[in-house]
């Protein structure tokens, strides 16, 4: 508060340590736009080497924590060691989940604007948890879910929010499922009460969220009933009907659906119109959990693929998947807010007449958590940067490298396709003809083989893919998601897939004839 | 993917509308350089202009979404028009957190090297839902937590994660209490079966996050029993003893007690070493919410105020409050880390065991969401930034200003202290000579004429300042958190609160000589 004239420390002083964060207060702001350009430096090299760097960082478990030190810093460091060691230690030991060889789960791409967006949310640091704590934040989060639900093509029937993750999202809804059974779980807990165990439907293929959201939700994992698919991954609609009457049987009362369109391993599309007619017919709240594959729903002719999505109760599509958002990003639609209010809300009903006078909403009222991030910013920064139709004809490109990568598999000899491709994954293997011989072990064979094959590409650096079962079978997976990847970052992958394959057969064929004991291909933990 | 020479565009060629954003990928590393400079030239002039805007914006619910397009944008904008919008739509009608004048609520101060490291953040785009998917992520998380739990001079028997709010920290806190309880509410749910209530115990001044907890949980808001509190608002031991045996008594089954250091409203802070004893005594899963205050423990002169916390199953503290990290980090200790384990974990028994060959964590084993930022990145750069030593004395520094505006309000006549100060935060009122005069009145018309001040004061927009009820009288609460409040500051907002308490009493006394109905102070719904 004092200010000194500048000029040399009196001898004998400490030398201030902390020039750059100076004071008692924070940077100042000079201070701080240097240092945000240097940062900025930082972050524009970090996108130009990214193909430098291996996807996945060839590092064992617990070899990263002893390059850090053990003890807190006690004094202030400069800005330049800290960004020196974060080239040094934090960029070459990241998943690379931002360079364009990662095809492995869904992507995630922190594209160019959203970055951007990120950085003034950062720095304007709000906290919409209700309206008055930030009018901007809870004002343009209404604005940008609205204009999400105009793109999939939704109704106006939709309100929704944005929240962190698709496992939030989804755990609402179930939530609010729940309350809307009639039982007031929100009040008065399930416990010490005459309630019956309570059903949730989700085909075998559902993603484990929705396990989650029930083991958090008091509901149980048990209560998650797995319908079985078709030969295609979707639901099987006569085997839900039946699960559903056997519990009602029984005396259990269901309460919920979860139809997937875009399932974690196949991508496949549970027939949710059909779904929906059970729903609406048993009176059980329909989640239909998009988070992947719903941002196609921005393309018109892709929209047959989301048919009666429009009659769910809830609907989660992540923005931060494939809609190129930065972590994190969940949005949720659902046409019943008011159960969602119902079950999260704390203020008592003769007070929220109040909001009837006034337009005001506090999105607090709708979540699990109080303390939410202002994350309608940068969706709003990204949308504007790159248009609809421009985020159409990436969707479209991607869905286009899949298709031509899936044709490769296809009219290439000893290479299969394990499951349609209705979006931007591929789910494929290598059944070379030697597994043919192999007799009663070639199903146990053909999945080491393909293991080997998959661990050989990743450890090579240039791509990362993962992997699944599929009717039990190890299935690798190849899922075209990062903004950044181009048509020779998915032949290079091919490319690298057959050399590794013809390598290992290679290897095998060398062994068989030195060696009848056919070397088993090393454990991969994935 | 075909290079095409630069050169003018063909006539007729419809103009690229997205230059920034050219291409069907996205922006190139140059291209992004240069915009996330402009993008820094504007979170800094944002830092400079911070006090020109009042802190509290003068808007109307349902004002702000008119200025917004009602359709999202199909086309791509060019950056300018977008951070012109920014500036003009999106700066002013935030409520002005980081602001030296926010004095409200508890501060969440974005720092200079706090909003750097979110800035790093959102390029790397990491996801560490498991070691895999983020190696760095997982194990920096690991190092920063123990830095955080050594800062805090707690044993090494507390491990733990970075999550999102305090309500996630003490949500999970609370499943695993649940699930300690022994009825594997995870797997097996509650409903159906013959469980008990679950009753957990917080004082009346604890958080609302508390509540939400046991809605979400299933465990109803019913059974969080509000203990009183003393004439200091902290817990009474006493009659917690006696809840916990009614309930025994009852045939329900008590599973948690939440101790809160630095209560929201009058920061109190909750005989924590007794109620450990309690706890210890009857089994009970002792959670500490210290998400204030918590961090003031860094000081270890200090550290008596939280005398007890290490004998707590689980304490949350957030850097995203009082150690200037910006939204969101919570960070949540807790010395039973299998036990959260056992209640989010998907992965079965046998396949823990391979863990132990490895120190590789999955740190979604310990939550209810899979995807998560890597908000270690931004703890690290921020201590490394400040070191223990640069953050306790801007904690001191704090906790003086407070101790110095509690000192103002003591000694002037008509204004009173409400409850004690024990960390940063006041909570005080003015009761002016008049009021002795209006008989069974006298406590409304205080209660509105302070009402009254704050709306005041708020209005003017130097300062924010936010309030409570304490023995069910309204209380004004200036709470010193953000890390660029300085002492002037404070006084302003002294002199503000005097000026319009001489201004409404000045008015108070025309209005008392021309009419003789008093009149009403405006309604302020806050």
């Amino acid at each position: 508060m004092s200010t000194t004239p500048d000029g040399p420390e009196a001898p004998g002083d400490e030398a201030p340590r902390d020039a750059w964060v100076s004071g008692d207060t924070d940077m100042d702001p000079a201070a701080f736009r240097a240092a945000a350009h240097a940062v900025v430096d930082v972050m524009a090299d970090y996108l130009e080497r990214l193909e430098s760097y291996p996807v996945l960082p060839p590092v064992e478990p617990g070899s990263l924590r002893p390059l850090f030190p053990s003890e807190p810093p006690e004094h202030a460091e400069p800005l330049e060691a800290i960004l020196a060691d974060y080239r040094r230690l934090v960029e070459p030991n990241a998943t690379q989940w931002q360079a364009p060889g990662f095809l492995a789960y869904f992507g995630t791409t922190a594209s160019g604007p959203g970055v951007l967006g990120e950085m003034l949310t950062a720095v304007l640091g709000q906290n919409p948890m209700i309206w008055r704590t930030s009018p901007i934040g809870t004002e343009l989060e209404m604005v940008v879910v609205d204009w999400l639900r105009q793109a999939l093509g939704l109704p106006t029937g939709f309100d929704g929010l944005i929240t962190d993750t698709a496992s939030t999202s989804s755990l609402i809804s179930l939530a609010a499922a729940r309350q809307a059974a009639g039982v007031d779980a929100s009040a008065r807990g399930l416990p010490g009460r005459d309630v019956p165990e309570l059903r949730v439907y989700a085909s075998a293929e559902a993603h484990s969220s929705i396990d989650k959201a029930l083991m958090t939700l008091g509901l149980g994992r048990a209560n998650l009933i797995r319908i079985e698919t078709n030969d295609r991954f979707e639901m099987r609609v006569d085997a839900l009907e039946a699960a559903i009457a056997a519990d009602r049987a029984a005396g259990r009362r269901p309460i919920a659906i979860v139809a997937t369109v875009g399932t974690t391993s196949s991508t496949s599309a549970d027939p949710v119109d059909r779904i929906a007619t059970v729903a609406e017919r048993d009176g059980l709240w329909l989640h239909v959990d998009a988070a992947y594959a719903g941002a196609l729903a921005i393309v018109p002719s892709r929209r047959p693929a989301f048919a009666g999505w429009e009659r769910a109760d809830s609907i989660v599509v992540n923005p931060h998947k494939w809609l190129f958002a930065p972590l994190d990003a969940s949005l949720l639609l659902t046409r019943r807010m008011a159960a969602l209010r119902e079950t999260f809300s704390l203020v008592p009903e003769y007070l929220r007449m109040l909001d009837r006078e006034t337009p005001a909403r506090d999105f607090t009222d709708f979540t699990p958590q109080l303390g939410r991030r202002f994350r309608a910013l940068k969706l709003w920064v990204l949308l504007r940067a790159f248009g609809l139709e421009g985020l159409r004809r990436r969707l479209e490109r991607h869905c286009a490298l899949a298709a031509m990568f899936a044709r490769w598999v296809e009219e290439t000899p000893e290479w299969e396709l394990l499951a349609p491709v209705p979006f931007s994954t591929v789910c494929f293997r290598h059944v070379p003809a030697w597994t043919a011989e192999t007799g009663p072990d070639a199903a146990r064979l053909v999945d080491e083989h393909n293991e080997a094959i998959m661990a050989g590409v990743n450890r090579q650096g240039e791509a990362f893919l993962s992997h699944t079962r599929l009717g039990g079978a190890f299935t690798i997976r190849l899922s075209v998601g990062n903004l950044r990847t181009e048509e020779r970052h998915v032949a290079r992958a091919w490319e690298l897939l057959r050399q590794e394959a013809a390598r290992l057969d290679r290897e095998r064929a060398t062994v068989r004839v030195e060696k009848p004991a056919a070397k088993k291909a090393p454990a991969v933990l994935d």
